[in-house]
């Protein structure tokens, strides 16, 4: 089924192995990253097996166990000896169809680390590390054997043991009932969190070294949640999420983890773009070898009306998705050369509780009021793709009994974009949201996807575990939260700083369809004093401008009605910006404070840059050094207008234009929860 | 026992009315603060009875239950009436012998609304609401009953139900086996908390209001946690800690509880000085209506060298506290202005592990190469006040034996000081350190030194709820992690944030001992690159002046040795610095990221201001308008030097003078984790 999911040749060979090889009485093994500054050791302690990682000779992790629980057997994890160890090196560059960054470098050595009980049964397993100087990969490796054939886990025993009390970016995890990622964060000493969600951002207390734990490749897993201990212990655990009766994997070897991944940088500002997890998931298979029909684009949708109530999903007078609607939505896209269009609420299944009614959604099946061949053949004619949804609350039967004929439908009508929504906690059979059952699906979808060459945007997904490098029809998702929730009146929308804390948190997993580009920010502050807690855009205009920058998706919403956009000289940069890059500079940035990027557009000499700060205002004095030297330029500056801030006045921008070139210094003023977007494109 | 815990007269009279009083079948009340902002409403609902709080019309808690489960009984708040209302109000100003300001307001208006039972027994009690301009006060009044005589209490069932899912900045609670205040801060929206300590400061999403839970005069109760739901629910319970047989509280009735508080506030800056606990204690006894042997001073201390593991506690080659090394620091003392000197490890018990060997531990008698006698008369002789130390490890009945009659020695010796330490997380007893019990016993203390005109710095303590209004020879405490913390190489230190948190959450219940002024910043690190959890001192120099101003305390500790002020400058500083305030600004803070407060001293015309960043380097152009208009002033400024950096640079300071007036607007440049302290004094 899963065609990414490659075993190693040595897995089908190992199990025959029935002596130690020579050498490998040893106890203790080290592989270093190839800059030399990144080193893992893993050592056999009292028959447990550990690894540690340091970085310029100073601890990052202290030795912490691996292992893994089986149901019915004891653990996989003491009396262990070392049978072999193997080391290998690469070195390569590929190329993404689409991205933060055009080229990627894969540098990095390896050590297999192959280990067996010492008494019977003598089960084998192997780790395999692979050191990049941008951090450390790991995964088991279980290779088939008499003693471990079909398998249930019940526990992965991966510890990470941080020599630093690190202070922690967080989401909670494992809440009963509320397994969701849509979440503020938190911030603390890693030594307080009990049950968190990767990725997960820490920085030592000195400042000295980032730290992001994460996972890679995660394609017939339980995705990785980590328990830390509530208890001034430094100790995070692997957390995997069930499935209904507890069981979190079941498999037959031979078989092989995810990646669990640390990432590494000196500074906050080398943490993104985040290149580690792609360059563990294997590279697309050959029926994606042309990646051609996978385009990056800006959309417009059908979809703030439901938020703000003034459209719905399900039919009646107010139904959003109507042929009339969906062809004023395509002309105003074909008019401002935005590439998209998103139809919800299109097909029947709305009406009534649709969380409750899992599987009555249809589709295929479209409202009466909304022709959908007639809607893709007039979006085909004006040059604008629609984005079909796909809401399955839940229901995974009743969409994977559909998904094949569906896809196949929206193929033939020329469609192919699909945005998926999953609004549920458990699925219907009782299993986690983030259980291998979900991983599975999701997988499957993709694939599916693949085959009739459809583009995804998942809601509700799974975490990004850099499924993107192998199926680049896996182009965005949500996973955060986003700027729905300053439209909820009862979800108290997103502070000033959620998007400066977003950038070096759950953006490092990959992109992130946030929808940004709200500009009627005053939309329900025109009545008496509000409550303080009731939703709002918590962002002047000009920062909504600046997210399309740092925030990467490549598939980039303007989010608001088009009614709003008109009259609106700040619409022109929703209309110029680019949504794929060849190269990208973080060029300052504090975790929740403020963060500066510079991307220069794949394929064009144009760079775009986006500034944003949490509710205090700042200042900044930036030189443009990353320009070609010599070559002149004109910034086109949408910056906060006097007096701005996000509280009291959100709305003025100030638009400008002025020549720079590699040697300038930009003077850069945010307000109070402010931003900045420029485009700098090559004097005419 | 407890001679400030006065009963009301109403508590003792209440019990005889028998039938409702006239008037007493509403079912709602409502109260505001004198100026009208903060409202109060309290009501039955469906027999529950709820209080909820709102400001300028918008809501800060939803409708919240009140109630007290008791033992062997139903809880006491399910089927409740409303039997009668009755109103009070105040304006009074008292003056505080020593503080943070001299003179504070007592504005209020009172709401009692008296409850009970519809069914039988029919038990009865009050809750009292103060409403005053800065926030909110309640407490629970149980008059003497039949059906509630002597009573055990097993749950509070107060709740606290925030309109608004604000960021809270906290430490944890209830720990197992770590029930501890010594820890780094936290900050999550509230819903994502699960047990945490008070003062809890909350900001709510737009920013504009900020909220405080704390607790006023716990005399004779358990301390209190809050519970969070770590489910998105914004409610917050009260969790007290218990006793070795999980019981809460013991006692008869009538009894009132400690007073709820909620400190509302529309600015951070405006939350310091609290005096909100401070007006719901009662004023001192007529025993202490002469205050005038209770002094603040600034003291040196035998305490350091045994962090840094120059010198011992214990007896030995390296001990600290030999009648040799006490007169050297007397000698410095005197020579630098500085009124007193602390030595720890003078008495015998800390030989072996003082921690498990609690009873170990004699009060009164010395160690062979310390004599107490001649080390106070010669403090006496030179001006110095002595402070003599008092570590239990926890023995409390150990202490309680030797108390009365240590006490007594000190004062036949002039001694009018002790410092207390309580190192341990259970008592032998079994009872948290935060218990009934313990509440008792540091009552028991401040009430015994009292007797003695002892004033008292407590380590490891209860925490503050206010005594020092009744008691105010109970002058600072610990209570947080301190210096100490920069120390201990397995602790990792203090962030260079630390103190700006501490100023808006534990400083709003007291006075810190936090010790500030280590000069010997480098001391450990001149050796081969550190790693970076490895303790130092993460402040500039600079910074360690600015927190003479910045963390009051009334105690305020020279921490470091001797030695290392000699020949420093900077040192002036804090020979200069007063420890007395008349009147405290507080000029510009965020939480978690810089403070800048001014302070006058009481009985003088001189300011003395303090600013303190994070690790984010910092400017501020500052009115320095709180100056008296028309007066000359010179101001002696202690700045970091150039290029100073808390990790890289710690040291330089650049002292300077310049003529002020209320006129000037002083720009402040703070480096990265630095500081700021100026002396504003009348120019000659």
């Amino acid at each position: 089924m899963h065609t990414w999911m490659r075993y190693p040749a040595f897995l089908l060979t190992l199990s025959v192995l029935s002596a130690p090889a020579p050498g490998a009485a040893q106890d203790r093994a080290r592989i270093a990253s190839p800059d030399g500054r990144n080193r893992v050791t893993v050592e056999i302690r009292d028959g447990a097996l550990l690894y540690s990682v340091d970085r310029d000779g100073r601890a990052v992790f202290l030795p912490s166990r691996l292992g893994i629980a089986f149901q019915g057997a004891p653990p996989l994890r003491d009396s262990l000896r070392m049978v072999e160890t193997a080391r290998d090196s690469a070195d390569e560059t590929w190329t993404q169809p689409w991205g933060e960054v055009a080229r990627v470098r894969d540098h990095h050595n390896e050590l297999r680390v192959s280990v067996a009980e010492v008494g019977q049964p003598g089960r084998r397993f192997a780790v395999v590390f692979r050191v990049f100087n941008d951090g450390v990969g790991f995964r088991y490796e279980v290779p088939a054997q008499p003693a471990l054939a079909d398998f249930a886990i019940t526990d992965e025993l991966t510890e990470f043991t941080l020599a630093d009390d690190a202070r922690a970016w967080w989401i909670p995890s494992n809440r009963p009932r509320l397994d969701r990622s849509e979440m503020l964060f938190s911030s603390s000493p890693v030594s307080v969190t009990d049950s968190i969600q990767t990725p997960v951002t820490m920085e030592t207390r000195d400042g000295s070294t980032f730290i992001v734990i994460h996972e890679a490749s995660l394609v017939d897993y339980a995705r990785m949640f980590l328990a830390g201990s509530r208890m001034q212990s430094t100790t995070l655990r692997a957390a995997l999420a069930p499935m209904a009766d507890g069981i979190k994997v079941r498999g037959h070897t031979p078989f092989v983890t995810p990646w669990r991944t640390i990432q590494l940088a000196d500074r906050a500002t080398d943490l993104a773009p985040s290149v580690l997890g792609l360059n563990l998931n294997p590279p697309p298979p050959n029926v994606l070898q042309s990646t051609d029909w996978i385009k990056p684009m800006k959309y417009v949708g059908i979809w703030w009306g439901m938020h703000i109530n003034t459209m719905t999903w399900s039919s009646g007078p107010k139904h959003g998705a109507t042929t009339a609607n969906a062809k004023r939505y395509i002309d105003f896209a074909a008019a401002n050369g935005l590439g998209g269009i998103l139809v919800e609420g299109w097909n029947v299944g709305w009406d009534g509780d649709w969380i409750q009614n899992r599987n009555a959604f249809s589709f295929t099946q479209a409202y009466p009021d909304y022709d959908l061949r007639e809607v893709a053949a007039y979006a085909k004619q004006k040059g604008v793709r629609l984005i079909v949804h796909n809401e399955t609350s839940g229901g995974i039967q009743n969409y994977e009994r559909q998904m094949d004929s569906a896809f196949a439908l929206y193929h033939s009508l020329g469609v192919d974009a699909v945005k998926t929504g999953y609004v549920t906690d458990l699925t219907s059979e009782g299993h986690s949201h983030y259980s291998q059952f979900m991983v599975q699906h999701y997988a499957r979808v993709i694939e599916t996807a693949a085959k009739y060459h459809i583009t995804l945007d998942v809601h509700e997904p799974m975490h990004d575990t850099g499924e993107r490098r192998t199926y680049p029809n896996m182009m965005s998702r949500e996973g955060a939260r986003g700027q729905e929730y300053n439209a909820w009146s009862s979800e108290g929308g997103n502070p000033p700083e959620h998007e400066t804390i977003l950038f070096f948190t759950r953006m490092l997993d990959g992109p992130m369809d946030f929808t940004p580009g709200i500009f009627d920010i005053l939309r329900e502050h025109t009545g008496p004093r509000r409550q303080p807690w009731e939703s709002r855009v918590r962002t002047t205009l000009a920062k909504q401008l600046a997210l399309y920058v740092v925030l990467y998706s490549p598939l980039q919403m303007a989010a608001d009605l088009p009614e709003n956009y008109e009259r609106q000289p700040a619409f022109q940069f929703i209309r110029d910006v680019a949504v794929d890059w060849d190269t990208t500079r973080v060029l300052a940035g504090r975790i929740g404070d403020y963060v500066i990027v510079a991307r220069r557009e794949r394929n064009g000499p144009t760079w775009y840059l986006g500034a944003i700060t949490d509710e205090e205002g700042r200042t900044f004095d930036i030189p443009l050094s990353f320009l070609t030297g010599g070559r002149k330029y004109d910034a086109e500056i949408y910056a906060d207008g006097p007096k701005a801030n996000w509280l009291t006045n959100p709305l003025p921008v100030t638009i400008s234009k002025r020549p720079v070139d590699a040697t300038t210094r930009l003077h850069i003023v945010l307000a109070p929860g402010g931003g900045q977007a420029i485009r700098i494109r090559p004097a005419r």
